[in-house]
């Protein structure tokens, strides 16, 4: 058997994130049900290799979430190697799913428990009108947003801390601690547009935790927290005193 | 009466470019008509200011191409202020037309006639897969490009000169002798994607023109002319010794 490595870019917009959902037998009659990622990857594996394969992602994500390079792999016994499977997945898949790289990976790897660190990306919108480019990719905030004032909260962020103010409610996890390496905010122009990207990097996620701290760090840009209120949401461990969760789509 | 000027940003995926196109009989009723960017503003106007205006751009554009900010202007009895002007516009218009600013200018101010030089920028993606996020706004070319052949050639465009090589054929203008102020190419990261972005600065173009000129620098960039063939191609006035006119999407 070969153990294949897979890069993954992916537009979230039409998907239900990365795993397939459960079909709710009751609304599923009344709600278009929207195919995953790794279920569509699968399918084109399958014509590919002549018969189904399981594709382990890095982590999961949620539905209209976006990625520049998500880690994947799977077991073949399937002598075509990894530059034709490239070439030939691409051919398959839709325009907004597409393989960045494939190579082979010791038998060891895992795309879940090999990992290091993740990070993620957030871009924020700050200004009145929509942006025609980032539509699909940017959050738009209204309000006028002190940068500065955001970078100096997301340093009590940086470090191990217990994270519970900052993991959705109902999560299931056995730790809510986790480390966090490094979060930067900076202005960037996409698009001739004037955009924030927060990027944070960690040993590892909680449920919503990016979307969670970035919705706290736009309350701390807007004025209503202060940057030294971060250290106090965080001791309380309660999802309740941190900002609101901000939407899927500007996140990567 | 008060002259208005706007800066307008669009995605021209869904539009025939920025005037209304003639309706030809025989084909009107075998391919969708798509609306035109003018025409889409101008309805918007026509429910705001309760009457209809003409609406002048800096220039047409053609059907797919992109704007970060083009100039138009129109006159109003009007006393609704920019700032209004503009807010209620971008709620009326749709996501992919939006106006960036809005504000008086005076009289003699003409969007067209007034322009001191005009810019564009094309968008090259050199990868032989698919951008999930730059489908529509980039234009992919899977021969690997030497971005400093592309760059010396680019040296010799630059000045004033007859460009009847890089004129559309059937184009009809008095003169076909432009000055190029600047070109630059660059290679730039766009959503995590390595991009090369040509900008033409100049104090106006011809019909095709950019899309003509990069066509021909990527003939270059692939090594199917040299640099210094650029020369000859100018001297030679004819539009077939050129490279192809590239796809409309990648340009801005």
């Amino acid at each position: 058997m070969h153990l294949i490595k897979l890069i993954i870019q992916y537009d979230g917009t039409r998907y239900c994130g990365w795993q397939a959902q459960a079909v709710r037998k009751k609304s599923s009659h009344n709600r278009r049900l929207k195919p995953s990622i790794q279920q569509t990857i699968e399918n084109a594996l399958a014509i590919l290799l002549k018969g189904r394969v399981k594709l382990t992602a890095s982590g999961r994500t949620d539905s209209g979430v976006h990625a520049f390079s998500q880690a994947a792999h799977f077991k073949t016994a399937s002598f075509l190697g990894p530059d034709k499977l490239q070439r030939a997945l691409n051919a398959l898949l839709p325009a907004d799913i597409q393989i960045a790289n494939a190579q082979y990976s010791p038998s060891d790897f895992h795309a879940r428990y090999s990992t290091k660190s993740k990070c993620y990306r957030y871009f924020i919108l700050n200004q009145r009108h929509r942006s025609v480019f980032l539509q699909r990719y940017a959050y738009r905030c209204k309000f006028r947003l002190s940068v500065s004032a955001m970078r100096r909260a997301s340093r009590f962020l940086v470090g191990r801390h217990d994270f519970k103010s900052f993991c959705a409610r109902g999560s299931n996890v056995n730790s809510t601690v986790r480390k966090i390496y490094k979060i930067s905010i900076k202005e960037e122009l996409l698009f001739a547009t004037k955009i924030i990207c927060i990027e944070i990097e960690a040993d590892g996620f909680l449920y919503n935790m990016v979307r969670n701290i970035v919705g706290t760090l736009i309350e701390v840009g807007r004025g209503r927290f202060k940057p030294r209120d971060i250290t106090v949401i965080l001791k309380n461990k309660d999802r309740a005193g941190a900002g609101p969760c901000v939407p899927a789509k500007g996140l990567f």
